[in-house]
């Protein structure tokens, strides 16, 4: 696997672009990305039970077709808490988009993000619309990841190539993220695709393993939103000889998948709201990996341990109390705390004279903090950022 | 009931003392609350797994005993996550205690509140602890609750008087708290005293009612601490008729407690670290009480919420994120919010014209945030408080 330029359209065969059409004051909040031939869709959406219009839409239109051609996203405004007239909204903009390519509504996927509760401004985006669609190419992957942004400092893409039974695969992705970024995805949008020829169930299935891996294993501030989303085409154009769950690229693409949205997923946490961190909370030595990854996560979560990560002082002390309450087996008197290299603790007390060890690691823009509960082999890393006084700025 | 002032010593019998003995730089560190004579005790502690020294020591004495003497109180260090030393010093507190009041060490109950993972200064504490109980006075009791801050900005105290078959019964309490403050009690210390005659497995209950309704019903940053100690003392000396379940004074005396203890619990998230606002959420037509906890909890504990509780908007679409990701049944189209009286949304949407109104409650320091789920009847109420760039400056 081999990472190249290109993003989101760097497989044969996909066109995007992105647009401002009104919906925010200055900026660009329309995007498409355009499948030239039928592509097999598949996604993941939140648990959240307060889901966005949208996220209705594309749920029944991949229940009536694995079949898509195109995915249209705005930012700006969530389209959540919209009722009915949102319903009928999110609709709107996949007809509309449909009616462009002269596909069926259905073969359009729908995405928003942005602020709760208002409705969208349909007459814009209906021109946008026309704009976007229109202008869609090769060369449009960076705008159309510029126009999904909100609270995003960046745009964040991905893309790689790889040789899988001699026919050379190309993934491309998108996300955005920032805030309100936990577990089950929380407010982000993942768009990803590749040229490969895929089975259908093996190709859902391959992306909710990828999905539980990366955007499910990150956090920044413990919130879930009503719009999360990761969609995939996979259209085929590559030629190569349809993968299926046990061929022999079957692993391969798995990898190269993962790889991407890897890559995305920690593109969104070094982008966390205001953060100036990134830290990788890995739990070993738990029961099993479902204990690990509570523990991980709960980690990942402490806001007191997020404060903390801004601050001069390793203070392992907030790694202990979140471990304690994470609802998992623990034994504090076995439990082993690393900061980075560095042994911190050692069956739940300080080993003294490692503080200043400690300190300079915690001062780097990027570590690793180990703990080892020393109970089983269960095993599971979580990705989180420090929380500073522009998260704050952010979201009052 | 009768709100009184007095403190930890307004009832009958009871004498406390705070003094600094050194663990802190210059201000006051150790506490003391002394019975003249022996005292019934009830206690509730953290669950979280991994318990403070002095936790353990609390529960190891009451699983001796249940008549107590004397709590001695010591701040700035938590003395958790200290191994076997710290258990000795722990033991070693109390142990000095009983000794200065000629009672036996599992008569007195030990507490420490501060930094993780730190052993106490012992040799300073030991000399205290003969200061501390020997100027222990009927008028300590605001000495007290001063010597147990830590982050609190100010001291926390509470008393009151009522008349149960025809005895007048006081109480009194103090607390501290600020951060590490969720369901659970977190990083806080309660002391309650009663003179009232009360039946020991009746009273171990009531406290643990009382403590659910009220230091499990708020919130300031959803982390729990190591410490969590609720401890209670009866000495008898009002004379009364023995107080037992289902005994004519036994609703009186819930109340007159749970009032004592709801005060404290206020005066905790209205003192959360950095908080300048105190909200109370209460969630309606839930499915059944466990639900309508979760989802007060859920919505009191995020991040993104309370950070917006500090900014101009009557941010609803939080709410509803949260309500959404609470892990109870909800049905998104049936959802009424109220911010104070304003009805903000009805079934799911924003009502048109109320943004206004609903913003000059949300300005208020004090407002309710009302949920009816409309799904059946249960219900539950939980406090919590904004999180300001205060709270980042505390916690770094």
């Amino acid at each position: 696997m081999e990472w190249i330029n290109g993003g989101i359209t760097a497989p044969e065969g996909f066109r995007a672009a992105g647009i401002g059409c009104g919906i925010k004051f200055d900026k660009p909040d329309l995007a498409v990305v355009v499948s030239d031939r039928d592509a097999l869709c598949a996604g993941c959406f939140t648990r959240n039970k307060v889901k966005a219009a949208p996220v209705r839409v594309c749920k029944d239109h991949l229940s009536k077709t694995n079949i898509c051609r195109a995915f249209i996203v705005s930012s700006g405004i969530a389209n959540a808490c919209t009722g009915e007239q949102g319903i009928e909204n999110a609709r709107r903009m996949a007809s509309l988009t449909a009616e462009q390519l002269g596909v069926k509504t259905e073969n359009v996927m729908v995405c928003s993000t942005g602020r709760i509760g208002t409705q969208l401004p349909l007459d814009k985006i209906a021109k946008g619309i026309v704009t976007v669609v229109g202008s869609a190419s090769k060369d449009g992957a960076h705008d159309a990841a510029v126009a999904i942004m909100t609270t995003d400092v960046v745009p964040k893409e991905a893309s790689c190539s790889t040789i899988i039974n001699g026919s050379k695969i190309t993934f491309g992705g998108m996300v955005k993220g920032a805030g309100m970024i936990a577990p089950d995805m929380a407010t982000m949008l993942a768009f990803i695709t590749t040229d490969a020829a895929v089975e259908p169930v093996f190709l859902q299935t391959v992306l909710r393993e990828c999905v539980d891996k990366t955007f499910n294993s990150i956090t920044v501030d413990g919130d879930t939103s009503t719009n999360d989303t990761v969609l995939m085409m996979a259209n085929g154009v590559a030629g190569n000889p349809v993968i299926t769950a046990g061929s022999e690229g079957a692993e391969m693409f798995r990898q190269a998948l993962q790889g991407v949205c890897y890559s995305l997923a920690e593109q969104i946490v070094r982008d966390g709201e205001g953060a100036t961190k990134l830290i990788q909370v890995t739990v070993t030595g738990a029961v099993d990996n479902a204990s690990a990854r509570k523990a991980s996560h709960c980690v990942a979560n402490s806001l007191l341990l997020k404060v903390a990560f801004s601050g001069p002082d390793a203070n392992w002390g907030r790694i202990m109390a979140a471990l304690g309450r994470a609802g998992i087996e623990v034994d504090p008197d076995k439990i082993d705390v690393f900061i980075g290299d560095v042994p911190m603790v050692a069956r739940g007390v300080e080993i003294a004279g490692n503080k200043n060890d400690a300190r300079q690691v915690w001062k780097q823009q990027t570590f690793v903090i180990t703990v080892d509960l020393h109970l089983g082999p269960g095993k599971d890393t979580c990705l989180t950022c420090d929380i500073s006084h522009a998260y704050i700025d952010i979201n009052l």
